[in-house]
């Protein structure tokens, strides 16, 4: 009954096929995401010539503008931005809980929650918390009180149509302390199960119509082995048609940061079932793909590509000067570029770099022109895309290992 | 030896043709602004879908930012951009003078330059200077001195690979007594005629190359037929393969500034040879579109369209409520649009139109999306272009009158 096929494997790392109500996805596969109902800058047509299979919606972005019930007026949020294929939705639970203290998914900051009194941390008043309902707080848009329970972001997320629903979880942190991550795993077990009875519920009233929305569980965790190997039991233990891992991962490439991720991926990976697709939530460096596609992990989702984009860092391949320590990018406004009339990547076949010179988009950036944003997101987006792509197409060829010494 | 020819007239109204270095232009034509070698939010891909045959590049920007010299460096303003089609240039004069003190082309506000010492509009230092030589001006990048001389336009213009280059004139306001307007004029006049010699020269040293860049004359004047009337003749006089028509027009449609523009157009056109083009600057109404058309208009540009874009204001037509009053346009924020889901203009078949809905651009412009300001430029962009070309077509169908009452 899985929606999910492994198609070739080579080692751990695995290429398969997940079928959606809107279209297969094949894994492993980069989910470009697009907060406010569009992809920052670019517009279906612009994601299908980038590659794009499947995008991830903000059901809190959503949720407080234009509101899920006017896109699910709109005919859903497929319909609403003219995008076709599959959307993965996240719960909202991780925005609701860090928009307020501005935190980075992961490990770097922390939030002003009342969960977390270090008192150096805290700035400002508290703008979210955590109870057993679920996670109350403060939009960032108007300041308007909400609270996000695990049956509301079912509700929010089947509103939007979505394909892939995430159930509601807390993100844990290191700086969080053994008590207290042993209280948040059990809330967070209860706060899933909530989501799967409501999100069955909901699913039944609409009625069948082959394949519907899927539910992912959640393993969240923080960097100990005990903790992840009873998590990833527990997820295993529930009927969830796929796993997204969570919890203390670096959004950086940092070293340290790095060995977390491997580890964790190492560590549970193994205890999860083979017929479920797996998604790294947050993961989208060069090497992070690389060593969670060698781990086992099928479906990825990051800002890095977008925002790098928009911040005047494109990528670069291993050809030209991309490697682990420059995050595999280069900056456009860096005065040898100011006549180049070479693409960014002169490897890359993306809209962009068949058609601008680095000379001229360094102008469009230094000018801070529209269409700048445009085309640097067009290359980030295409090549992050199709190098998940291209490792699909190693695994099936058995040269996965090949690939990976030419880039990492 | 033009390089225009009439194909069709219905009145004074006319279809033709110019041919350019980059390929012929079918008149009556709109040309998109792409102030800093892009017209804002649009690449070439999307001006080509919109219908643009020719776009305008302002000199004084590209001049700054990113330099002549490195812009020729690229292979010219086409190549560097990625235009194909045909580009005119303005002379940089207007920018130069009027960007320290933010006046609109024309008739609204009036800058500080020590020629226009009325107390009252002046705010801060001086910033632009006119002398017989040419054009100071202080960068509004970073504060460097410039002079813009009729030789030093032509030569950026050329370096830029102009198609339609425009000599350096001096733009006279209402607020100009008769004295200045006397003395301005003459040094126009002393002004064009450098340009021409600068450029013939230009021209001459780069050779022969079937149809090179060309060169408007600027018809400058205020609201007086008498000033009107010997700047025509004037003009004529001289040997120039079109003309731009300039001075005190209003960019807004209020009907005093629209009555103006009228009256102008009338008082000059009749006196302008047959053959050559005729360039209403700055013009980009609507109304004022088909009144200088019937006038015997050929070109217009205006930044309207994709200012008006930018600011959530999108045409529509008389079917779908657009008239004078109105300026043609709806503003999407307007609550009735939220869940709307129909496109801007239903009778619009621009790409906007085509995939997007009145409800998901409000949620997009609410949001300050990027996406937005591409798919309002586009529909914007295309509407204006679009409109011109029926134009032409109800000309060369002796159906002007009839579509002009469908509109006006």
């Amino acid at each position: 009954m899985s929606n999910f096929k492994v198609v070739a494997t080579e080692g751990k790392a695995r290429a398969g096929v997940l079928k959606t109500a809107h279209g297969e996805v094949q894994t492993p596969v980069f989910m470009p995401v697009g907060t406010q109902g569009t992809v920052k800058a670019l517009d279906p047509e612009d994601l299908r010539n980038c590659g794009t299979q499947i995008i991830l919606g903000n059901t809190y972005h959503l949720y407080l503008r234009p509101g899920n019930k006017l896109i699910k007026k709109m005919g859903g949020l497929h319909q609403f931005m003219g995008w076709e294929g599959p959307i993965l939705t996240d719960s909202g639970g991780f925005q609701a809980f860090s928009l307020g203290a501005m935190i980075e998914h992961g490990v770097k900051k922390i939030g002003r929650s009342e969960n977390n009194r270090d008192e150096s941390l805290a700035r400002g008043p508290l703008v979210s918390k955590i109870t057993e309902e679920g996670v109350q707080f403060v939009s960032h848009l108007d300041g308007s009180k909400h609270l996000l329970t695990p049956e509301k972001s079912m509700e929010i997320q089947l509103d939007l149509g979505s394909d892939i629903c995430l159930v509601l979880d807390e993100l844990l942190s290191p700086l969080h302390g053994p008590e207290y991550v042993k209280q948040s795993l059990e809330r967070t077990h209860r706060w899933e199960i909530r989501s799967e009875e409501y999100f069955r519920k909901g699913v039944r009233t609409e009625g069948e119509r082959g394949i519907g929305p899927q539910l992912f569980g959640i393993l969240q965790g923080v960097f100990d082995k005990e903790v992840r190997v009873q998590e990833a039991r527990w997820v295993t233990g529930q009927d969830f048609a796929g796993i997204s891992i969570g919890g203390s991962f670096g959004t950086e490439a940092d070293w340290a940061a790095a060995k977390a991720i491997d580890q964790t991926i190492s560590w549970v990976v193994p205890l999860l079932p083979v017929s479920l697709p797996r998604h790294a939530l947050g993961i989208g460096e060069v090497r992070d793909l690389f060593a969670c596609i060698e781990r086992g992990i099928d479906m990825f989702d990051c800002v890095a590509p977008m925002r790098r984009a928009r911040n005047g860092s494109l990528y670069i391949g291993p050809k030209n000067g991309g490697k682990v320590s420059n995050k595999y990018t280069l900056s456009i406004s860096r005065a040898e570029f100011t006549a180049d009339p070479r693409p960014v990547d002169p490897g890359c076949s993306c809209y962009t770099c068949q058609n601008f010179s680095k000379a001229y988009l360094r102008h469009l950036y230094l000018a801070k022109e529209l269409l700048y944003y445009r085309l640097a997101t067009i290359h980030n987006v295409f090549f992050i895309v199709n190098l998940v792509k291209s490792i699909r197409e190693a695994i099936i060829d058995h040269q996965f290992e090949l690939l990976k010494k030419k880039w990492v």
